[in-house]
């Protein structure tokens, strides 16, 4: 990939060109809005400017922004692209359209990546000859800051379209995971939104104020999360890893479920599932190294955060 | 408060008497398992050696452990204690007793307080003449790296005893917050309950591996949440705040519990409550500024792991 179109130039996508131009790629970006294209050109130099310490060693502001076009037709964005990045706003006949377009006017071997958070690809591609080459790349808000992107190809689209979706995200140093199935709002905001569902469950029963349970994540979960994912982390808390620790406590995510009539989360087969996939990346006698790893990893992370704490706010 | 008793020797146990001698209070550990006191030397001088950076300016591990000492008589870590710190094992039964026996023994002006993670007080207390000055201290493990606590009170628990542990927890560096109502598991277990339940949910599905959804948070929500709140979060996520992402986006927070059969969990009550809170805290013209402030911590945070990564075990 060398040329590289994004659609859209709201927050995700000046924040998509940055990171793209950060790599060394040229950017050519390109809103249906007038207004949005002029705004683009401060907000990519501001976004440039304040993550300047993520910059490639060598790299500086000024070349990055140089990198990025913002271009004022959707052909002249797409003119010699070899991927593009679509992130406009979430509307299905806007994104339908646009796709068709696209499909219509680019080489079959170009990429075509949507940011949807919500709708799967296959909900506006499906009618398209190229719908193969489609599917979402869906980033955490802003992708120049947030590493982890979703890779959710649709039933149809081509496995080499998806590994090479991925591997791209990889070599521009992004976190990408896949999505196998395309469930509405994919992973990300699923977990986010349980989280959510939770924490306005506990507010509006009056257990907690607003201020104390975000205390909970910035000055605890989050911490810990920022180092180990949640397995990662129950899997450590154990001595026999996440199978025992299911054995442990399993009961307790069952027994929150069941009071919310929900069914059980945690059975044996989970527990296996688990078990041999934590197990095949990490030996048990491994979990002690790794411990000490996070431990050390939230020394770090609240010596970061402690100069910052006194200016939040 | 000078002098402190952590009863139980446990993970939990010796790391609140890191907290506290780090504090620079006088600790008496004590455990009814000899091999655990014989453990709990060599684990104290390990945990202080290895957060060594989170040491107050002028103190050093030798000084923090001298402040340490474990004692094999349960009276001899009472004896003279200002604030006791029970850290044994989930059985309610030997919290009872313990609490029993301690509040025969110790002055009405002393502090019990319980690390217990799944029990409220109340169900431990209630038959105790000084069963007002009980209450749980439920931390993060280990507290001695994980600042935020669960200050919850039983409905008995005189208010002056919980505003007293509530202030001794700031003053000891960590970050209290305040419990309202005795529910199973508190709200932190609660919320990675949650978190964790969906999580199984979409592994158990086949949408994703367990590999990818733990990257889903540590380099993803965690980096978020380890500088902002889920809620202040949303908070920076529409251009009025919370009460905007609510109008804009509760639908699909409310969709997904309908999935589940759920009552919706976003309403105008809700959406109003905590749109005071959030904006008694911080105006809406003061949004952009803790977006930059956010962005920054997230740079901050991802530079001091980036070093860290290679070595992940």
């Amino acid at each position: 990939m060398k040329q590289i179109a994004v659609i859209g130039s709201g927050i995700i996508g000046t924040s998509w060109a940055v990171v793209f131009a950060r790599a060394g790629l040229q950017v050519r970006l390109y809103d249906g809005d007038a207004m949005q294209r002029e705004r683009a050109v401060a907000v990519l130099r501001e976004t440039v400017r304040a993550s300047a310490a993520l910059l490639r060693e060598g790299d500086s502001v000024e070349a990055v922004l140089a990198r990025v076009q913002v271009v004022d037709a959707l052909d002249a964005a797409l003119d010699g692209a070899d991927y593009v990045q679509e992130a406009i706003s979430e509307q299905l006949d806007a994104k339908r359209a646009l796709f068709a377009a696209m499909d219509a006017r680019l080489a079959p071997a170009v990429i075509l990546a949507s940011s949807s958070s919500t709708y799967g690809v296959s909900l506006f591609v499906e009618d398209l000859p190229g719908r193969a080459r489609c599917l979402v790349v869906h980033p955490m808000t802003p992708p120049h800051l947030m590493p982890v992107v979703e890779v959710a190809p649709a039933p149809w689209t081509s496995a080499v379209v998806t590994q090479q979706a991925f591997a791209f995200m990889q070599a521009l140093g992004q976190v990408p995971v896949h999505i196998h199935k395309e469930i509405s709002g994919f992973v990300l905001n699923r977990l986010q939104g349980a989280l959510l569902a939770e924490m306005f469950q506990v507010i509006a029963d009056g257990v907690i104020s607003a201020r104390d349970a975000d205390l909970l994540l910035s000055q605890g979960l989050g911490l810990r999360w920022a180092t180990v994912g949640p397995l990662e982390g129950v899997d450590l808390n154990a001595p026999g890893g996440i199978a025992d620790y299911l054995q442990r406590y399993g009961h307790i995510f069952n027994g929150m479920a069941a009071e919310k009539g929900l069914p059980a989360p945690v059975d044996e087969a989970l527990a296996a599932r688990l078990d041999a996939e934590m197990r095949a990346s990490l030996a048990l006698d491994g979990l002690a190294r790794k411990r000490s790893w996070r431990d050390l990893a939230v020394v770090q992370v609240r010596q970061a955060m402690q100069p910052l704490y006194g200016e939040k706010p």
